[in-house]
């Protein structure tokens, strides 16, 4: 395939590329500035297909930053900016990288690399460019790390190709028009973000950047701007919601719909969403597979709440009979993770299909439905039990502000469910969890036993981390227990 | 990947698949019905892997035993309905075919395999389906004898790759929504028919078949009914203009376009276009690249007048420095022609690329221009010579019909251009065409004689066969020459 970037330029020149509401960039020039900066890491002595890594938020820097390292034939290592500094450099050294590019503001002290600023970087001298002429489906374009809810994190190589796939399969899902600018506010170092960045680039789309989520903001530049796609996870989707239905204020005339990665959405936001006219479109994937791979359309949501939906047209998707493991193969599925091949292969079932880790199940119309990790399982008294739906019950409960089940040995049953929850209320008693529980669930599933904590454990891609809390109860410290 | 009828019966099953006007039949119902073809074609005796000729037009039975030789895995080996016996015979021959499905209506004699009509195919007992649950992106899907304007008919092997491929090209340049209808009336028995056919299974779009072109029908379906697409040929083109122009009648309001093939169009007829509103898609392409690798936009046309355009996303593109013969890389590129490796190999170059035959340039902004076939190519006094030009220029000279120009040898020049043209009067002068021609091209291009027939030699899908006036001339009948 030629250099998409280059090939852009050609196609699209003159069209939007990317803007942050204040900046813009057409193709031609965004390849122009990409040119530039690649040969400034050819100054730093970045050569040929190096890993580089980069911190950066959603800003325009970091987003030309990224397109010079894919179009000078080097490899992006996306860093999270809400790492600790132990955590930067264990990905750091498993990646083996040479140098990490951040934006100013992002500098951490104690990285065991060589880093340059944006800034120097930019203020380097241009050396000859070696611009790669094309890009190989097989070649790495992107590592990411996955969060790992337990143990070290893995680096999730991306190819080409991989991001090709992906970016097609998308656009057979939900259309594609030369009009199309996807707004985006999820961060580009997670694969919700660098796949819009990659869209763009493959569609000959605009993407528009913003820093932060903020509703208010978001929802402005929904109103305001030609934006057609916006990408949220849940809590945003809610927040922007509450805002039009205060507001009554009409999106732009082009605007088609929000993609929604991260979870379901309950059947009271769906009726909000149908009531303000938001089509959502729902999804499910992964790091692996390079963004959505299930999608579930706004036409059938309202019948198959709960659900992720169907396999997108390049993916196929079986639930393992004896498991219920949810199993997939698709073109825009990682070809491994960094250095750890043993992992990988871990993965991979004995007749090709990818391992996702999540329990699922299909109903008549092939709808899949997700019902937790099979990490986080339950099985209590021969009955399986996920922690998920335990919790998005009590979500609903006034008093409490989150809950996180778990399951612990049990001599009679096996195992059984017991929570950690953050209360809202002094005056919260473990009966009435139990009265809330059993009027709502069957009572196998009714938590027994109730920790009271601050906060729950999270890493920093707002992953609940299980296995924290399952140390929490082996160590010697003192939990509080509710009466 | 998943078999894509049975995938699309999944993503789309109530949405229509195909209509010829009268019969309606959902993805649902096309994989229901494909699926007990499929069968009956088993109790004929077709088990597994088999190539199986069809000849049919664009109606609803044919479309359906087409999708049913796909799902059941076999290979469909398309014939073209003008052809002769002795013709079917060498395509028929050549694939080793056992059977040759046939439309009723289309019955040809003294054919050398096992001849079954649709009628009794679906007749037929319905026997154990023997469904491919995959596609593989490396197995033939058809195999289409390309016209040969030279020598013998070659089979173009298309892979599913190949077709996925170029319906997802086609789907970045043009846009896809899940509203698009395609009108069909080219034949599905050349691959921009098929191709049409295929777009619909990637996209889960609806297909309007229509049998024959017939403009005012045409016309009327695009006027009352939601056609977002139409593929023609320029007659075609021309036609559905002068009755837009002559009717005022608008097309129905999904309408989005037209995607012409075979040939750009001159200003005149742009300029007919925009007028009348009719944004058409100019493309480039052949069998062997299953349909357009290069467009032309609508914006784009009225500033490249004559231009293919710009290479699609998925396509490479250059102009070899010696013969400024065009050169391609694709995924949508046959891996071969039927058991002629030497022929496929003989237009792959070296590196990579695959050698089209065709001449042609580009402007600096990097649009194509083809000039014409590089074996139609007379050399003159050291200047390059394309007859498609100067029958071109003729082509508007009121008192012909048509002309065809070739290049015999010449002691002087080396070669000259000579025609043979089909006049419209009897009162023709050789001195009049070859004024005609001098106030238009430059001399060396105009030709000095001119050989009268009653018609020019065209093959059965429309291409002339130049090759066939080298052999007149070359042989011992006379040909008249104008005075």
């Amino acid at each position: 395939m030629d250099n998409w970037l280059k090939k852009q330029a050609l196609l699209s020149g003159d069209k939007l590329a990317v803007t942050d509401g204040t900046n813009n960039l057409t193709f031609a020039e965004l390849n122009q500035r990409a040119t530039q900066i690649a040969g400034q890491l050819n100054s730093l002595g970045l050569l040929q297909n190096e890993r580089i890594a980069l911190l950066t938020n959603n800003t325009l820097a970091g987003y030309l930053t990224a397109m010079a390292i894919l179009t000078a034939g080097h490899t992006i290592v996306w860093l999270n900016r809400r790492l600790s500094t132990a955590e930067l450099n264990y990905q750091l050294t498993d990646s083996q990288v040479d140098f990490c590019l951040f934006e100013p503001g992002l500098e951490t002290t104690g990285l065991l690399v060589k880093t340059v600023s944006l800034t120097d970087l930019f203020a380097a001298p241009v050396t000859q460019n070696t611009l790669q002429a094309e890009f190989k489906e097989t070649e790495p374009a992107s590592i990411m790390y996955t969060s790992g809810t337990t143990g070290r994190p893995k680096g999730v190589v991306q190819t080409f190709g991989n991001h090709l796939n992906s970016a097609l399969a998308s656009a057979l899902n939900m259309g594609v028009s030369p009009a199309d600018e996807w707004l985006c506010t999820v961060p580009i170092f997670h694969i919700s973000g660098f796949s819009i960045m990659m869209r763009g680039l493959i569609y000959g789309m605009t993407v528009r950047l913003v820093e932060h989520f903020d509703a208010r903001e978001i929802h402005k530049i929904l109103v305001e701007e030609p934006i057609t796609m916006i990408s949220v996870v849940p809590y945003m989707l809610k927040k922007l919601l509450r805002l039009k239905d205060d507001t009554k204020a009409a999106y732009n005339q082009r605007f088609q719909g929000m993609l929604l990665g991260g979870g379901p959405i309950d059947r009271s936001t769906l009726e909000l969403c149908e009531q303000l006219k938001i089509p959502v479109v729902q999804s499910y994937g992964m790091t692996e597979t390079c963004s959505q791979i299930i999608a579930l359309s706004f036409a059938d949501a309202a019948n198959h709440i709960g659900s992720s939906g169907k396999p997108l047209f390049l993916t196929q998707l079986r639930i393992a009979s004896k498991t219920s493991e949810i199993q997939v193969k698709t073109p825009a599925l990682t070809p491994g993770y960094l250095g750890q091949p043993a992992k990988y292969t871990a993965k991979i079932t004995p007749d090709g299909w990818f391992k996702t880790g999540d329990v699922g199940h299909l109903d008549e119309d092939g709808f899949l439905y997700v019902d937790g990790r099979s990490d986080d399982m339950i099985i209590s008294g021969g009955e399986n039990i996920f922690p998920d739906e335990i919790e998005s019950v009590y979500a609903d409960c006034d008093q409490l502000e989150e809950m996180a089940v778990i399951g612990i040995d049990d001599e009679l049953w096996e195992q059984k469910p017991i929570a950690f929850i953050v209360s809202k209320s002094n005056e919260l008693s473990a009966q009435a969890l139990l009265d809330y529980g059993r009027a709502r669930l069957a009572h196998y599933k009714v938590p027994r036993t109730f920790y009271v904590l601050d906060h729950l454990p999270y890493n920093a891609s707002g992953k609940l981390q299980r296995y924290k809390l399952h140390e929490l109860l082996a160590s010697k410290t003192p939990v509080q227990q509710l009466k």
